[in-house]
């Protein structure tokens, strides 16, 4: 996979996703000692990224491929986003959500029309339920994050955000399952090979950090962290490109993603999830690294639940 | 007053403010049955529309009236912008606050350099504090609505908007002092004649509506609204304005506050303060008068203490 792929992704989900903008804030800037340049994902299609890599698995399906439409498990984002990619080619969306998943998440993959089934809060249950409803509907399986589609998906928001502010000397993303990650990787080194690129992991679920530094993919990890959305480990595909292409992967504290996350929601005035304020963790924990610098951050996405805010 | 007032104080302010963007929502469309154009005054400098108001005054002082700095009293965003003002001119400011203001207001007043004077949390205290800064320090007192240079530099917002979405059929704007409302009208009359022009309004704190029915500006208020932004009584040169100008002052329930702030966060991705979801209440509550109209609204701040969200 190269920028190419990631090129390829962008005109063929044009037009199905928004454009997102850039922020910016002076304080932040101020506070972190380097200027930083914000891609609103959060202000996406389903309030998050993943809307960019769903919508690319599902354009590139053949007619029978698609005729029976799609399926994945999901407990967050990847669920809404397949729904509503669905939705965009009219072709039926199946989600196994394990029963204890947020009822706003459920509400959001009802709304696109899908099915839910629910099963019980595993992964095994889930994927028995997968296997189920593809066995007996016919349905595509579409994965969260180990697939070239999706990651080539992802990718589109650095190729975006480098457009729109093609001066960066770094950018960062969060790593849960790698999608993010690896895409914007590829599209940042591909468009600007200097650029440095980091992904940024809390302390709690580091298996990417430590997969990154041992050179070997780490596919356990028992999580506990706020940033629901990085408690998956890395995929395969997105661990090759990873290795490969990125520079760093910084780990953070939980007290400093609940900093990230209330400096953000105050001067940005944005609803931004835990897992988008894991960069700015990282750069308040790693200041040195960043001094001076203008660093490009995907906020990956704005879906919390407001009557759980950890404020 | 009229649209030049508003032109010029655009030109004056131009640099000093944002030129804020327009946001918009397919979901919430749906639901409140009209099409809405949010204005993002909340992405505003100092989070907030005031911040245009207080550049226009400020910078229509004279060296000798500035020579001294300038005052006020405000619990809230006034004294936050024109502290933000004060520092553009390099000039001295005095914010009286009460004593029981949120510290995060009291954190953003004291973050633009202006000296701090508390008081008893009363409207003589305030007053009284502020006629005591003004006798011994020289300086120039700028009001919170009640003057002609605030009103022109509050319309901005709305002249800015009208420029980003011509197409309007209405435009709607939260009403406490009547800053707001006031410039808004006379921006929105002035461009465009036979547009309709909506105050909104708390149930808890309806001086404005009742003084706009009857015709006789209610001065005192007993308000008892989580908009804390909007728990001042309606200015005279405001109300004369209003009353000339605006089409209609709609009246919205606390829960229809709650509903539309939750909306906002939930499908806007926006941290907006309860006084911003007014106008989106007031949608809620009066669907049938909006039914498939093209309607802007301009979200005043975002400034809110995220411990004490009501969610």
């Amino acid at each position: 996979m190269d920028l190419n792929d990631i090129r390829v992704a962008a005109q063929r989900i044009a037009g199905q996703v928004h454009v997102t903008p850039i922020m910016t804030s002076h304080l932040i800037d101020q506070l972190l000692g380097c200027k930083c340049f914000f891609k609103c994902e959060n202000l996406q299609k389903v309030g998050a990224f993943k809307a960019r890599g769903a919508c690319n698995a599902v354009a590139q399906l053949s007619d029978a491929e698609a005729s029976c439409g799609v399926a994945t498990h999901s407990s967050g984002n990847h669920g809404a986003a397949l729904a509503f990619a669905a939705k965009i080619r009219e072709i039926p969306a199946y989600v196994v959500m394990p029963s204890n998943a947020p009822q706003v998440k459920k509400d959001a993959v009802a709304a696109y029309g899908a099915t839910i089934i629910e099963c019980e809060p595993n992964l095994p249950a889930r994927e028995q339920g997968l296997r189920h409803i593809v066995a007996t509907t016919g349905a595509h399986f579409v994965p969260p994050y180990d697939d070239e589609r999706i990651i080539a998906g992802q990718g589109t928001a650095a190729l975006e955000l480098l457009e729109q502010a093609p001066e960066l000397d770094m950018i960062m993303a969060p790593v849960g399952g790698g999608g993010l990650l690896a895409g914007t990787a590829l599209a940042a080194k591909g468009l600007k090979p200097d650029i440095i690129v980091f992904g940024a992991e809390p302390e709690g679920a580091d298996d990417a950090a430590r997969s990154f530094h041992s050179g070997v993919r780490v596919t356990e990890v028992d999580a506990q962290t706020i940033a629901d959305g990085l408690r998956t480990t890395l995929g395969a595909t997105n661990f090759a490109i990873i290795h490969e292409s990125v520079d760093d992967i910084l780990t953070v504290s939980e007290a400093n993603i609940l900093l990230a996350m209330k400096l953000m929601w105050t001067r940005l005035k944005l609803v931004v999830e835990p897992s988008s304020a894991v960069p700015i963790a990282a750069i308040l924990q790693h200041k040195a690294r960043f001094k001076d610098k203008k660093v490009g951050v995907v906020i990956s996405g704005g879906n919390v639940e407001l009557s759980q805010l950890p404020f």
